[in-house]
């Protein structure tokens, strides 16, 4: 036959299903060389041998983000892009049973327009980076991921939940009467779909890891203990792909929504502005910091 | 830990399932203070008690789409929409094996221009109205559902439909030789996503209520005589949450679909007009009355 | 009751799944009145009675999709469209183990720019009528099924594949280090959904038969000896319908992602040739036929 490399090239069947068993060279602990640099909030370690960052989120008591969290984020995430050594990010948590609980609510509560719209900006950038990186991002999603940080997972490319019935995720703004952006709406319609997002924004619901894996939220479960070595068996699959390839294919999967804030930016901020300023919103947040402040003593 | 509130209030899983255990307050019947309106073709009854208004169609034999209903339709959602009393409506049938046999062909068939504008528009009208809805919709299936009677189920916010194979739903137009317009299939899209849709349509598939459960078509199946306990359940679950939030998400994830017909209504009638007017049309459209009146006699 | 025939009408059930069963008139062999025309890959054989076209890819050793099959496809597919006999056609292989392994990589290599837009121009064209093809296409991939093969299989109203765990399919561009072109990605969408597209085509997943029917890749698998049996029974179940009702639903379905090919062909071939010119990738191609070659000796 004329083609035999073309037929066999062609017809070999790709890793889909592969990374379900153990990884034929697991990241090693930092034996490799390995840069490692931590700032406040976030842990990162590089190992340049692989390729691969590992991104540790530990901001106590609940990864919330705060404008120094999200800042650090970014950067750090700036800083591995522009690092040729490293082509992948896994992004998780080392805070137990939470991943991160989303916007830290104490930044949007009795400040200044212009604080409000710095803290917003960062909300922008992080979101931005992360959903556009030319880099393979798992999440390794160790506890609860509730509003902004689901967001966080969900604009990786690749989630895997630890497969523990405790652990909830989902964009549950509504339930604290408040509206997820449209591109946090975006980003899980891309995820899970128009009618399954219509249906969770709208109940705010928070889906159990078992629930958010049969509604495509999570694309897998491990065992608490695998979930690390899971991580590392998905990022070597993903890294298998030519980088340049894998990396236009994306831009066109995620472009035009990107393209949605990129040049709604400005507006969206100023929507964030009235919102956080209505009289009504900031009683309701000032109520519920009292509230936490007295179930604290 | 600083934010317990914030953890625990954020990892509270919502009740995406919770509706499958019988509800914590179930509907009563009218003991507790309740407004019944009824013109000719609908019966609407308020709870002023639990928000929630039941609107049953009882237009036998079929309750078939006609002018007049829709008229009517319209008018009673306006009227619950206005009042401050109601949050929420489930509608379902007054008649029995039967939700809505969908527009009444008995008025695409000889009449005037004007009649046929008066029509559309209130086919238009009732989506428009039902699709946007400030309220919650629940439709409680409790029959066949084709065509017409299928959209009015899409356009709610949660479909529970009875087990029952004999039961079907779908948009069947183009068995009928004729084409959904597209404000139809861009709903039935954000229900069921495009290749379902798409192959849905172009076979005019009536599906029994097994397979529509399966393909997403309606949230949930059960036996016919639990129907109305279990949508109460489901308005219980869904009033849980605080109106405002709600509304705007839901206004989010369907108002490009909604100003996709509000940007070319009057053209949509026009398409309707044209096809209607057509000699081979009314021809068909004359012949199946004459069938219809033969079996009858 | 008024209208006992609209409801025995609007309530039967379509048959969504009937074709499960055998068919109740399956094609016959050539013994209705046939005109067969073979030129020179592809053998294109109608069924006047049935009004049913077979066409088979007849190119070893693989079916590769050069500039003569693609032009050849393109105008059996023409002749059939104008033939008033012709209202359906199931697209095969009679190549064994493989449907089509995708564009032909030799027209890609040391050519010159005339040549690369023509060629493009053929697989824009093959695309452009088949996706918006007004006869019910059937695809019965009773081989495997990368690339262009692929997009051809999701071309089609209806895909049936061997179960046959070795036969795979997938836009598995991006192990090749290339990337599909947006139109590849539109038409994928449309059949599978964003996520699974967006992780298929960034992993170039070759799916074996089993997954890509899982992921809703192929409608339906069958055993390899009652492939062409079962693609009869499904043309038969789509040809029960209007002609002109499905063909103005199947439109509704397909004209943005068409127009936009349209509004952006000579764009596309543009960027083809920027491409394919590259030396980079010229030199990748060149490597790629040397081993071709050694491997062939």
């Amino acid at each position: 036959s004329m083609f035999p490399g073309v037929l066999s090239l062609c017809c070999r069947p790709s890793a889909w299903d592969r990374a379900t068993r153990p990884p034929p060279s697991p990241l090693q602990p930092p034996l490799a060389p390995c840069r490692s640099f931590s700032n406040n909030k976030i842990q990162v370690e590089l190992d340049e041998s692989s390729g691969v960052a590992m991104m540790k989120f530990k901001s106590p008591p609940v990864n919330s983000l705060s404008l120094e969290f999200l800042t650090e984020f970014s950067i750090s995430l700036e800083k591995l892009e522009n690092n040729r050594a490293c082509r992948g990010v896994i992004i998780t948590s080392a805070v137990p049973k939470i991943f991160s609980s989303g916007l830290d609510i104490t930044e949007m509560c009795g400040k200044s327009v212009e604080h409000y719209t710095e803290f917003w900006r960062a909300v922008q950038e992080m979101w931005l980076r992360l959903y556009s990186s030319s880099m393979v991002t798992v999440a390794a999603v160790n506890g609860s991921s509730p509003a902004g940080g689901c967001l966080m997972a969900l604009s990786c490319d690749y989630r895997i939940m630890a497969e523990n019935p405790k652990f909830s995720i989902g964009l549950n703004e509504a339930q604290l009467g408040i509206v997820a952006p449209f591109w946090f709406k975006d980003t899980f319609v891309n995820v899970v779909g128009h009618r399954i997002a219509e249906r969770s924004l709208q109940l705010g619901s928070l889906h159990p890891a078992p629930e958010a894996h049969k509604l495509g939220l999570v694309d897998e479960l491990v065992p608490e203990e695998k979930l690390m070595e899971k991580a590392a068996a998905v990022m070597t699959q993903w890294l298998a792909l030519p980088d340049h390839a894998r990396q236009l294919t994306k831009t066109m999967m995620r472009k035009a929504v990107l393209d949605r804030l990129r040049a709604h930016r400005e507006e969206d901020i100023k929507n964030f502005i009235t919102f956080v300023s209505k009289e009504s919103i900031q009683k309701s947040l000032r109520m519920y910091m009292e509230m936490l402040k007295k179930r604290k003593s």
